[in-house]
């Protein structure tokens, strides 16, 4: 990393990012051993590989890649070697997010942010709210890394973050203190709660989205991007994993990833530009 | 691990644990390099001595032992390792606790409940409940294995566990929402709050407490057994780890270690024997 990129802060990291491919996509490299396709070792050679050929076939499309860690870790420790190189695969001018969800307070959290930030350099990282702004702080005061707090996820049942209080549910509790938590706290708002979406993008006009969930539920993709975009059109990372990683079984699954993610990214644009 | 051991419920499998060595202290191993003593070290071959040799010197007086995974993953694809190492150093007697506090939901949920309990077969985890029971599932699904779910920490500023709500502050939902979740469902109560740790220990006489915190604050250390054991006196974790772990600096850290465990087991016992 450059001298210049280090003191960059995150917004401007990802505006530059976005410029590369005039992409808001984000691909998550979720590597599945019992869902790789046809031709794919089943072990970590085979993830690796994988990993690979799908950067390869979509760098060109994408503002950058998302890894979710429990794919890596149930893989032991040579997942976690994996996951290390495979961030390492992720071109320097897009974006590299951590998708590792981790909460916790002390020591322990700053061990956590060392990990993502330092080590392996990661631009990104998603946390959980619930022990509070001490154990996300070590996340928040990296200069230049993103935090996307975890707000509003798609699943629905017993769910912490519906819990109503005096000022809303408790998810809109939780935006409203990231709105004070500094230039680095970036929100997860899944895409399949549009209300959510445009709700909370009234309330913090300026804050990173990081939107999962548009693949499968492709339908709801141009609604959920016009709720998401900020006003001048961007400031929400896109999130598909499935849709584009798996996009075919077989052997031509690079071909058919290329191809997924020019056409979200198109959907993506022209959504925006509808706004 | 034997089919018969497998076949236990988690509370059977504590009480028996608890019997080994008489004691409810659990021990956390959390190596961090800063702070090794003096002739370890301060490389990830220094954590296996280590911990190897704090494992030795304590394992006559503990329930168990608590690794947090984030001093772990501070040192890379080799702590992962190291990490996985140390939990085999924990005799099958006692209680492996993965303090990892994930928390995702769908396949993610699925893949980290994998990485702790099917590879590295702990008997238990701590998890965060923002997003819900889907994310919870398959971690409480797994017969005979622990889920701590993160209910109070000892942390204050802007948490979401303490928005109030209009059946109590969001801690006491999460509790009792923890309360219908099975026979595998526990919960993490920070030794710091006495009064939630007692009005929960109220609302939930059956369920397994992890209590941290007892170590550096040893002044409460009475008041939080009393407040945390059920009614048969058990069914709490006490857990302490710098001040076991770090008892001394020097090269007789692993006397001080067990000085120390057994110190703690004893105040335990003594503060159980008076409620």
């Amino acid at each position: 990393m450059d001298s210049e990129s280090a003191s960059e802060s995150f917004v401007d990291r990802l505006r530059s990012a976005c410029e590369v491919n005039r992409s808001w996509l984000l691909v998550g490299l979720d590597p599945d051993l019992s869902t790789l396709p046809a031709g794919i070792t089943r072990d970590v050679h085979g993830v690796m590989e994988f990993n690979q050929r799908v950067v390869e076939a979509t760098r060109d499309h994408v503002i950058g890649y998302k890894l979710n860690f429990a794919f890596y870790e149930a893989l032991g420790s040579e997942g976690w070697q994996a996951l290390e190189r495979t961030r390492r695969l992720i071109p320097p001018s897009l974006i590299a997010v951590a998708d590792a969800k981790r909460g916790d307070i002390g020591n322990a959290a700053e061990m956590y942010a060392r990990a993502i930030f330092d080590n392996m350099e990661f631009d990104a990282a998603t946390i959980t709210p619930y022990v509070g702004l001490e154990g996300l702080r070590p996340f928040l005061e990296r200069r230049g890394k993103g935090s996307f707090i975890v707000c509003r996820t798609s699943n629905r049942d017993s769910s912490v973050q519906e819990l109503s209080t005096a000022g809303g549910p408790v998810f809109q509790r939780v935006a409203e203190m990231a709105g004070t938590w500094g230039d680095n706290a970036g929100l997860v708002m899944g895409a399949t709660d549009l209300e959510a979406l445009a709700a909370i993008r009234q309330l913090l006009p300026d804050v990173p989205f990081l939107v999962p969930g548009i693949g499968a539920q492709g339908g709801n993709l141009e609604r959920a991007v016009q709720a998401a975009m900020d006003a001048s059109g961007g400031n929400a990372l896109m999130s598909s994993s499935r849709s584009v990683i798996y996009a075919s079984s077989n052997s031509d699954f690079e071909e058919a990833a290329r191809r997924e993610a020019i056409m979200l990214r198109s959907r993506i644009a022209n959504a925006t530009a509808q706004t």
